[in-house]
């Protein structure tokens, strides 16, 4: 897909996935986009874990919805992981980090016709949210989850968030002008 | 430019750029597709000026130079704005916000055929350096200022940071396995 109609295409689905499953090779796909994503001082601080297998992708649903996430189970998905690596001294990078790496993935979902949603609040609202997930997935100590994102054919076409115009958000040389 | 050709593409470039100007058709482009990025809640936390007035590259190139970054000047850019308003309690997304915003421009600068570089740390670095950049671009005391983007055409190919191998940073199911 051409990347200005995929930047226009991606948005926030939260409706049913259609049963299709998503073969490695697409899943392999979006996550070499995620780790082509840049880092401050190049530190590489995400790490991604694609996971189609149903039982784990069922213990991960179950608690982002418990914790009030509102879409459905896909048959896929990617859990990013972070580690807190500083850039130089004391400035940490990896939250710019991960975030590009997932907008990079949510893109790459597009690209191949699938849909997604950035799921990030419902997993780092606790420590304990957190660490049941790490249980799961056998992460060790020294990587944080942060995210995880559902990946799978759309059963339907999901309601888009609406932008507030161009001249709210963006403006030439100084503050406020068109110009 | 193809999604996934273009992800890989895009590198952070710090050599010398052409005096080849940037049409605002070519800078609207970028800069939509930094608005379409997602924000936690739909916030739009994201605010960005296009910067095309050279009295102003010039301020703003000696500004990030004297706190060390390497790169030129390049015929354009853009600057990065952000608002901390909450995606919900007391909850900020804003920092994944303009991640995900700033990563969409790149690729948008690599679909175009130019080259640049996520430059944050030296702008961030001081709360001096953020006021000094947002009297240049008469920014109002309810954003902050925390990136900048040069954009134009590489003089010459610049060298791509190196990558940890697939299997050092994604795992299939669990921690660790490539299965």
């Amino acid at each position: 897909m051409e990347f200005f109609e995929c930047v226009q295409n991606r948005y926030s689905y939260r409706g049913a996935y259609k049963s299709t499953p998503v073969p490695r090779e697409n899943m392999e796909k979006i996550i070499k986009a995620g780790l082509a994503a840049p880092s401050g001082c190049n530190t590489q601080t995400t790490s991604i874990i694609g996971i189609d297998d149903k039982q784990i992708l069922v213990s991960i649903a179950n608690i982002v919805k418990k914790n009030g996430f509102k879409g459905t189970l896909a048959p896929a998905g990617v859990c990013i992981l972070t580690q807190e690596i500083p850039g130089y001294a004391d400035v940490y990078f990896n939250v710019q980090d991960y975030s590009a790496a997932i907008e990079n993935m949510l893109l790459a979902i597009t690209a191949l016709g699938y849909a997604s949603c950035w799921i990030e609040g419902q997993i780092t609202e606790s420590e304990e949210t957190q660490k049941q997930i790490a249980d799961i997935l056998k992460i060790p100590k020294n990587y944080i989850v942060i995210g995880f994102l559902p990946i799978g054919v759309p059963e339907s076409e999901g309601k888009r968030a609406s932008y507030k115009p161009f001249s709210e958000r963006a403006w030439y040389n100084v503050y406020g002008s068109s110009e």
